[in-house]
């Protein structure tokens, strides 16, 4: 996606043809900064911080990660310690496993001289594949944002509500839950979206929103607390998310505080769609009751940065001192809250069988 | 209540026997700092700006901002003008409008001469009507809270979670929602209490926290987000929040986010209660639907302050620049969702005929 005229994607090789080039998340809104990945450390330490966060692109990050240390190393000890050290840096997406496992496959019964070869290619392959499925989601999408606009008064915008960031930052390029609003506004389609700050990283204060605005897409953050409100008021027409994992029976695991969200679009009757590629579906869970849940650090909760009047970026703690916080990253949305899934293949219902609707080769 | 030992309300008469003092609510956790009411202008201001806040202690300043105006002038033109004035300030909460009617029924029947002495008792009988208002609050609500506790295994602390404050600094003393916990606290019920930060003014993590951190009650600070995920986990036993304003068929509006709690309380079988006295009850709107919802400045969703390494209290943006927000302060929870009300009579279902049960003489 272009900011300010420039085409980026979220990771990309630099230009001595084997580092790794990724826009550190950690530094938007405030600048946009590129970081280069060097080595395996530096690769899981991105995942770990959240330099690179998003399902999809912690999954090519990942990928990346490999090459690296196979760079160095390309014995098997070597890539089943890194695929073990890559995977432990965040539990609840599922995609960093997916692509690991991939990563694997790509080189393990290969010669070592043709192993780093093979894992670059591989990872390259997972990067412009994520693109290609996250445009197929867009258009499955763009559908169902479409099919609002004859139940909206003429000159009345659709509008979509979101929570965290499931745009091209999330993913390589164009993203999960925001490909289907680029799709649709790119097309003509009047939209205009809310979103939620996201508590308490700010995602989509500081990168949905980012990305919306550089894209030119008419929205407005909101307190995450304010979503239920605005559905009260018949103010949003679909909601969008994404998630980090969908088990087989549809249950998804998102950012914390996707569930509240889903809890109110049932209540008033506000479509609620869950936007995945398939490496985000966890074929080997049941149930959304088994997804483990990244607990993080409370300083999240506690300690705030943002730009100062002279321009600076600083961190400020914003609770009464000495209060303990707890800080759960992710919640699960049961698929009974969840109106349909949005995938490269189409959109199913959140449950098994819609699941195996769509993927019949899992079934 | 105390802090470091010495006792406090939120609001008092100034040693000189007529100006009003308050403990300035827009400092705090950072400093205790009380500012100085000397004319009704300093008692909007103070209501508009939240240096004092919660639907009690509201109704409490206006009731000292006109005995401030009749000071200056107590004609009937200056009564009907400071109480317009003051009405003006916010919207939503009635107990603003109860105070203020409270005061013109005490004086406007008075000569002139003795307009000022009047107004001056009944603001002060006001501020120590709602201390025990909420100290009765307190009884019924611990009642709840104790019979909890033998559903605990030996050793468990009985988990309440709150959204916003509703506790002593919201009022004149002890608090609507948090006076149950006071109570049971005291009472030696072991509990621990879950803090909405409430998100955009944080009231939760930088009052509530203050609040039972001075008060030595255990509990924690989470984001707005995260309520429903611990509900989920079977990690809140009880929901207790205040209201700005309860409609006669027991819709409750309160902080914005309330209503997304309640959901995700009868989604999780857990139950959802709602303290207030009984002015904050609107016996002339019949339905929750009709109650006028403040929308605040976006600067408080874009701009947050807090304390920096070097103990100054300064304000940072925190999203992306250039990007709208919206910010409704209040949200409304249906009746429905809404296990009981928690009164200064008792408790009862939040229903016509509940209210009805407790307030016979307005049937």
């Amino acid at each position: 996606m272009n900011i300010e005229g420039k085409a980026y994607r979220t990771i990309w090789l630099a230009p001595d043809g084997w580092s790794v080039a990724i826009i550190d998340q950690t530094r938007l809104p405030h600048s946009l900064a590129v970081a280069r990945l060097a080595t395996l450390e530096d690769a899981a330490r991105a995942i770990k911080t959240m330099q690179v966060r998003g399902a999809p692109l912690i999954g090519a990050t990942a990928a990346y990660g490999v090459c690296l240390a196979l760079r160095r190393d390309a014995s098997d000890a070597a890539l089943d310690q890194a695929i073990d050290h890559l995977a432990g840096q965040r539990p609840t997406a599922v995609n960093l496993r997916w692509a690991l496992e991939e990563m694997r496959a790509a080189v393990r019964n290969l010669p070592r001289e043709k192993r780093v070869a093979a894992a670059y290619a591989r990872a390259a392959a997972i990067c412009d594949a994520d693109v290609e499925t996250n445009r197929a989601i867009g258009m499955h999408g763009a559908a169902l944002i479409r099919a609002v606009v004859p139940r909206k008064q003429p000159g009345e915008r659709v509008n979509v509500l979101t929570h965290c960031n499931a745009g091209w930052l999330a993913c390589v390029d164009r993203g999960t839950a925001l490909s289907p609003l680029y799709e649709a506004h790119d097309g003509g389609t009047a939209l205009h979206v809310w979103v939620d700050e996201t508590r308490p990283r700010n995602q989509g204060a500081s990168l949905t929103a980012f990305e919306l605005g550089a894209h030119g897409v008419p929205h407005t953050i909101i307190v995450d607390n304010a979503g239920g409100h605005l559905m009260q008021q018949g103010l949003v027409d679909l909601v969008l998310v994404g998630a980090d994992r969908v088990t087989a029976n549809g249950d998804a695991a998102n950012k914390i505080g996707t569930y509240l969200k889903a809890l109110a679009a049932q209540d008033n009757g506000v479509p609620f769609y869950v936007a995945l590629p398939h490496s985000t579906i966890d074929w080997a869970l049941a149930s959304g009751r088994d997804i483990p849940i990244e607990e993080r650090n409370a300083d999240e909760v506690l300690v705030m940065s943002g730009r100062t009047r002279d321009g600076q970026v600083a961190a400020v703690e914003i609770a009464a001192p000495g209060s303990p916080a707890r800080n759960d990253a992710f919640d699960v949305t049961p698929a009974r809250l969840i109106t349909g899934l949005i995938t490269e293949r189409g959109v199913c219902e959140a449950s098994r069988d819609g699941l195996r609707s769509l993927y019949p080769e899992r079934g």
